[in-house]
């Protein structure tokens, strides 16, 4: 039988990942071969690559081709499924501790609307509000708030609204999610959860009782609105790899209580401007680029912190050409710059000094400031599109509730209620169908009605965009 | 300052009360005296049940005349608050571990009644299906068929339903009520919870989650629907003394979250039918008289089962008279026979050896057969009403929702969703009001409707009772 929960020990003293700290050894580069040893998952070799790519008849996102996405567990079944002409469904998230996302926060929500776009598969996305409450002393509605914000943030990379649900724990843990989150937290002792994340007796009880919240986004049955019937689907759960302790503990509970293990797909951390040894610092703007930096700011800081491997002098530089290995313009390009070709084409010239490090920032500068351009006008029209449908960003988080019901409306029965799902959002949502409901005006009839917390009503047709929403 | 979460620890190899064992030393009698010393709690004592007399204008219940309810935290705080007009509201609870309840259930209950109509306030009552699943290991589905089964036994005792509130943590948990769960988590240690409830780190994290769950119900804003813009609203928690260390727990942290301390007023233990040394057992049926034994049933009981303090023959008895310090049909008689003279009379020719105990038990069977029957008819009214006005059991929960905002309703403005509360009993309860939703008909208007998990649809006008809703 496989045990997870209980990863190798040795060399524990030299390199820390977990969710709360990652370190190299010696404050050096994390050795991602060790990593996977230890954590015991597998490596997302060039066989899985070319699968993926036959399976979705598209070339696989550069984030696979690059090796950034590097570790797995058990992602071939979700493939052996797939190819079956089973569906899965996408699990990722965010804990809302910044106003601003910078690049590496959005490595996996990138990765992960390739993964939809590219399965054509359902996405939940948490925002634990309630850990970065509990972890970081912030105040509830602090967190709510800044969920809201970074809400704003992922919707801006894309999803398709009709698959995606995006929720904060501070709304939706209830119900069926909390049920769930009793089932988990009866099979983990304090002593395992101390084997797994490092927890102390001096740790407050917020901390202990948290992986399971993290753990049952994995378990369709969390999501009675989204998967009902469908307790069999299977997850996949594009993250970095310092999450995997969540999911090793979920993976080794699951059987135990009926449910189908989560599949992983794991990144390697995005590199801190001032080099690669480890995550990026929130505590240090200068440490990354954030989506709220201007052209001028990006500018500044590729040539002002950018880790350069050139040489010190030009004549150096032609000489031995720039260390690639260590070069965070070269690195971030491999991130970001999409074009196979053109970036073998610049590490070629740079580690052969024929190319210098400013022309590899003028380069970088430029795939950088497109991104966050995209992102800004992207973000925008989320915040502009929600205030011209609802009259304020309360209501943000629905926009991108899937109305999967949308066919058994159709057959006029009454569905269900999204009110549990999105309470701060809206006071109530209502699905009315006409032939339960006849003294309901047909404007009414297969609606959702929004009632806000300002008393307006709101109505919505299921379905359909916020654009074509109606208001009352 | 006040420490209440390290209470003194001599002689607790000796005496155990806590949650989930009661034990005297060597098996002998609880004694209630230490315990008010080593919880550090406060005895009920003359003067205080004098003040009740006063302020409610009425016989201060049994089982405050005769020391049931012994012993208190600040409810002499909330006779103040009462005295300068301030309202107050109860909660207390039940762990729905058994399927029928026993006479020791229902003393808190039927205290909790008096103390509602004696005092006209409101009253939530948390029914702890997730603690019951975690500690007894029961499913899920299991410990919510149980807390509904239990409802429909505290419904019997007969709330007034306009100012009442039943939840399962099953379905309410969520909202402003995981707000308060976090922010109480956040305050405790896992030290604190092994010092306060003995936990070990074998133990699951499903239990070191709990305390907080049982202590926000003290909190008025873990029920917006209920005590919206009424943060300060004090707390009175009637309770058997066994669940002391939660709201000891509860009262260190409250000044740290902003809230108020709730007050507490404590029960000794009801004893069992073989004697007092402690609480009754749900394993051992004729340890205790059910809800739901028949008359034959409870005279079988009493007379083969319940401890006499008679002596062993007639003669000695004549001579010596009984031992009522040991008695437990003059102990029963005490919590049930509510005519003081009646039972004084009793003591004085039983303690004499001029009654003896067949006539004792006698009148007993009389009380407790009465007792039983009364609950019978009244919890069977519960089910049948449901019954009558719903189709089915499952909405019987909703039969208590507190309308509290019936005012804000009939000024024209939409109110709130119930839904989340009671997502098990219905799919969604939207109040809606005539001059919001102008298109919705009059039938409707100033309606609660209910939706069914049969998608059948039910109306409800608030502030009335279930006989006088109205159905498609």
């Amino acid at each position: 039988m496989e045990v997870e929960t209980e990863p190798k020990t040795n060399d524990q003293e030299e390199q820390i990942v977990n969710p709360w700290e990652v370190s190299g050894k010696d404050g050096g580069k994390i050795d991602y071969d060790k990593l996977i040893d230890k954590f015991g998952c597998q490596r997302l070799d060039e066989t899985l690559i070319q699968r993926v790519e036959r399976l979705t008849s598209r070339l696989p996102h550069v984030f696979l081709r690059r090796g950034v996405f590097f570790a797995h567990r058990d992602f071939n079944e979700i493939l052996d499924a797939f190819e079956r002409g089973e569906k899965f469904y996408l699990y990722t998230g965010r804990g809302p501790s910044s106003e601003a996302l910078h690049l590496g926060h959005l490595i996996p929500f990138m990765f992960t609307k390739y993964l939809q776009d590219a399965f054509k598969v359902p996405l939940v996305i948490q925002l634990t509000d309630d850990e970065k409450c509990m972890w970081k002393n912030l105040s509830v509605e602090e967190t709510q708030r800044l969920a809201r914000e970074n809400a704003k943030d992922i919707i801006a990379c894309g999803f398709d609204i009709t698959k995606t649900f995006i929720f904060s724990d501070f709304d939706y843990v209830g119900g069926a999610f909390y049920k769930n989150m009793v089932r988990v937290a009866k099979c983990v002792t304090f002593n395992k959860v101390v084997g797994i994340f490092g927890f102390t007796p001096e740790d407050h009880i917020g901390k202990i009782s948290f992986p399971p919240v993290q753990a049952v986004p994995s378990f369709p049955s969390s999501f009675p609105h989204l998967f009902a019937g469908k307790d069999n689907l299977r997850c996949l759960i594009p993250c970095a790899i310092d999450q995997d302790p969540y999911f090793r503990m979920t993976r080794d509970v699951a059987p135990r209580i009926g449910y189908q293990k989560p599949a992983l797909i794991e990144s390697s951390f995005f590199p801190a401007l001032q080099g690669e040894t480890g995550k990026m610092s929130a505590s240090d703007p200068n440490s990354a680029i954030y989506v709220t930096d201007s052209a001028k700011d990006i500018k500044n800081k590729v040539n002002r912190y950018a880790f350069s491997g050139g040489q010190d002098s030009i004549e150096n530089h032609r000489k031995y050409g720039a260390n690639l290995e260590v070069d965070i313009p070269i690195k971030y390009l491999g991130f970001f710059l999409e074009d196979d070709a053109e970036l073998e084409h610049i590490r070629t010239e740079y580690g052969a000094g024929r190319m210098l490090t400013g022309e590899v920032k003028k380069h970088l500068i430029e795939v950088l400031t497109d991104l966050v351009e995209r992102h800004r006008k992207a973000r925008a029209a989320v915040t502009d599109s929600a205030r011209l449908g609802y009259g304020g960003s309360d209501v943000l988080l629905m926009r991108l509730c899937n109305f999967s019901t949308v066919e058994t409306l159709k057959s006029g029965s009454i569905v269900m209620s999204y009110s549990q799902t999105i309470p701060q959002a809206v006071g109530c949502i209502l699905i009315l169908s006409s032939s339960s409901l006849q003294m309901v005006d047909a404007f009414m009839a297969n609606c959702a009605i929004i009632i806000k917390d300002d008393g307006g009503l709101a109505f919505m047709t299921p379905g359909l965009s916020n654009q074509k929403m109606e208001r009352e």
